[in-house]
């Protein structure tokens, strides 16, 4: 049985992942394929719990050391529950977000390095690495005002200081898209950056190349 | 403002930490030192639902790894928030369980290697470790004895085969209890090892026989 193909979707929140994930999946079913489709955290029992751990921590903020460790936890149970046996019996597996998303957000975001977070996924995950990341970066700008946008729910719901609030959450996606391209450049034979703004059907064809390229090369 | 002392207890499952931590803190309070008791998994609001996680996974069992991370998230709030704190301000915390444990359970215990285990402790607790750690140690053969009826009342619920279930747990408490000892040879200066079966009151006068001499050395 040859082994199947682990494919990553990445970006920033907002970046149109879920709905080029169901794309995708439409696309690979028309052509025979079963794919299993995973989300980060979240995806097995176990993940669900630590997701909403890590959406709502209550009273006390996660400190980002505790959220990477939880982040890592989630990963470690979905690539023995889910990732490791699909791709063992040679399916397809996307996953939505991987360790890039923790390298771009706890490593750059929050500023706990790249290097920090590349020890934890070699300590949990070994020599796994995603075959194709799908990496979807429209512009920063678009990117900070959809961010903005939420902000204003959030300002209003919360009552914080907007100006501060949003200069910090402003900084905090710019770091976050940096670290995306700097994996983007740093690892080109596996993530394909796809940039811009563009239409959803135009984001989908740029995926179906590439995932047709992989899929062709393993054949 | 003089740094506190960080202490921790250590052992087995049922070896008697829990009375020594309250008679350990009613001495001290009796000494005017106001302690902080705090007990790993657990301690912080995020870490009891962590400990509740790792304590019931549902139908699923977590993979050792998978416990493993959610034992340092644990950790890395419980740093943030309780332990770092009160040692700047000078107080003395005592732990319910830290790294030794995971080296014990899931280094040895579930055989992940003492290796994997110091790295995670490196990354998230940095130069952190325990000035004293107080490792209750009874015979092997009264550990086993506590398991195995730990397990006839769990196998008399869930029905699985006694035999086979005891004999993994007794290989495991075996494991724990060799890693154990592993730690307090290598780590002499900071563990003090109270072996035997001694009665309460004689561990208790170890244990503060070991405090008074840390106490009076920072003094």
């Amino acid at each position: 049985m040859p082994r199947g193909l682990f494919i990553t979707l990445e970006g920033l929140d907002g970046s149109g992942k879920t709905t080029q994930i169901k794309r995708l999946a439409a696309w690979m079913q028309k052509r025979g394929l079963d794919p299993v489709i995973i989300r980060q955290p979240g995806g097995t029992a176990t993940g669900d719990r630590i997701r909403a751990l890590l959406l709502d921590s209550g009273a006390t903020p996660l400190t980002p050391m505790t959220e990477m460790a939880l982040m890592f936890a989630d990963r470690a149970q979905a690539i023995a529950e889910v990732i490791e046996p699909a791709l063992a019996s040679g399916r397809v597996v996307v996953c939505d977000r991987f360790t890039d998303s923790t390298e771009a957000y706890q490593g750059g975001g929050r500023q706990l390095g790249s290097e920090r977070v590349l020890q934890w996924h070699r300590l949990v995950c070994g020599d796994l690495q995603p075959d194709l990341t799908l990496l979807l970066l429209p512009s920063l700008e678009s990117s900070l005002a959809r961010a903005r946008n939420r902000n204003e729910r959030t300002t209003a719901q919360t009552g914080q200081d907007e100006n501060r609030f949003e200069r910090e959450q402003g900084e905090f996606f710019r770091r976050v898209w940096e670290k995306y391209h700097e994996i983007a450049r740093r690892d080109a034979n596996r993530v394909v950056l796809i940039e811009g703004n563009l239409t959803i059907d135009e984001v989908h064809e740029q995926i179906a190349d590439a995932v047709s390229e992989r899929l062709l090369a393993i054949r």
